[in-house]
């Protein structure tokens, strides 16, 4: 833990770096160089050195991906920090890629890749506890069991995705764009998620509209709590944890929070930031 | 019958005009000049009347909408021939626009405009039996409880729409654009389906790809196959008909069947321009 080293929380379209000291964040900084947008991975990270320090370097998230610097294989599930650690794909003695992890759960098959990191971060940051349901709520929202601190099983589903969709073309672009509010229009959502009928729903928000039994103002809390509300339908069904731990910012978190309630669970935001800090701070130790 | 008159399927895109005689089609002719497309509408009729008759003239379809030419308001189901007629809003002596129909089933609103025409014209020309389940696939595919030869409730999923959006736009867009057919990829994004998950099934087709389980030409077959058995699934957990009854082209329609017979139901697909034809000559025989 005395050692200083960078870890870089590298997705697809933005970046974050860390400078690391006895287990503490002694220097950050953001920018959007997301993998998209970098065709030189060994003279940005050699920038990254020269800007801050020139010390090991841990990178996780896209960067590891078929879109990124170097394919860092999937570590396949049930997998914990020392899994993840044994998987590091070394590109040279003081830098390494963090892998993803794969699941075939069910005969389905779904992949995480930087996600891991903030995940068994929170456990070792003792911010959930060793067995629990975590979900990672964003455009493509992961729902991950943790079984004595390893991750187990997980379920990704494109549900920020689809909203973004829905909001930007086809039919109901017009009566949705407007804000979210954790109001009375997101829970009427929620309950009519739980019918996960998505499809169906849907439309009905555009009934609605003809029929003049909803404002428009209301469609795009309904919409979001109809996506959400099907979401945590369909996950809380085969889980039984009373508590949802949930790493998100707190608007998006508090959306999740109030869904995951109204289904008679606890929810419970965690600081994801933390939790990504933990994180990669534990693999180093472990790798 | 003897009556000589025109008819206009107007819809959003384009329209497809037919003259009547005797119940029969003794003209015909389709373009894309939809409502959308259309200012002056009056001036659009009159041009109709001048290539082919002077005749009387009933338009169903979306100009009798907010983006039409004139508001014909909902007829509230259930809603048969003699209520649809009733219902028509005159324009003028010899010009009348088909009002829709419309639901508040289980409190969830829902409206049609145009599908009545054919719905009610498959029953009148006996291609459907009076008590029936029929499902008009589409952009919004329209699901129909026909009880003896009313509309009595409806649901409409935007499964048309999805998938369009999924295959142009987001994370998929570039793995399902190929040829959707009706093989093993479709049946087994049917069973997919069954799950009700659509946001969490759809994500797995990316992951599918990122792990090696499905090729990549069976992706498009597969994500139809997902939405729409999802939608049939959704329906057929609520209706207990043996019998679906589909309009639609055989291409679509028969993906539908295939994703009907995969729940054990047998699906009959009906000539949905015959239905047109029997339905708006049976509005204009009971006006």
């Amino acid at each position: 833990m005395a050692e200083r080293f960078l870890a870089v929380d590298w997705g697809t379209t933005n970046r974050r770096v860390f400078v690391l000291e006895n287990g503490e964040v002694v220097g950050t900084a953001r920018d959007d160089k997301g993998v998209t947008s970098v065709q030189d991975f060994a003279a940005e990270v050699a920038g990254i050195r020269q800007r801050f320090a020139d010390l090991p370097m841990l990178l996780a998230g896209m960067v590891g991906s078929n879109i990124g610097w170097r394919l860092a294989p999937y570590v396949a599930a049930p997998a914990g920090v020392p899994e993840v650690a044994a998987g590091l794909l070394r590109i040279d003695a003081k830098t390494a890629i963090v892998p993803g992890i794969s699941t075939m759960d069910n005969g389905r098959p779904d992949v995480m890749r930087g996600e891991e990191v903030q995940l068994l971060g929170a456990v070792e940051a003792g911010l959930v506890p060793r067995d629990a349901l975590l979900a990672q709520p964003g455009t493509h929202c992961k729902w991950v069991d943790m079984t004595d601190g390893r991750v187990t099983g997980f379920t990704t589903a494109m549900t920020g995705e689809l909203f973004a969709l829905l909001r930007k073309y086809g039919l109901l672009a017009t009566q949705i764009g407007g804000e979210v509010t954790r109001g009375r229009a997101f829970l009427q959502g929620v309950e009519e998620g739980c019918r996960r009928d998505l499809a169906a729903s849907l439309f009905g928000i555009r009934a609605a509209k003809m029929l003049g039994t909803r404002d428009d103002d209301d469609a795009a809390s309904f919409a979001s709590g109809l996506l959400i509300g099907a979401d945590v339908a369909a996950r809380l069904e085969r889980n039984g944890h009373d508590t949802v731990h949930i790493l998100a910012d707190p608007a998006l978190g508090g959306l999740y929070a109030a869904a995951v309630e109204a289904h008679g669970r606890h929810a419970h935001i965690v600081d994801s930031h933390a939790a990504f800090v933990a994180g990669i701070i534990a693999i180093r130790d472990q790798s």
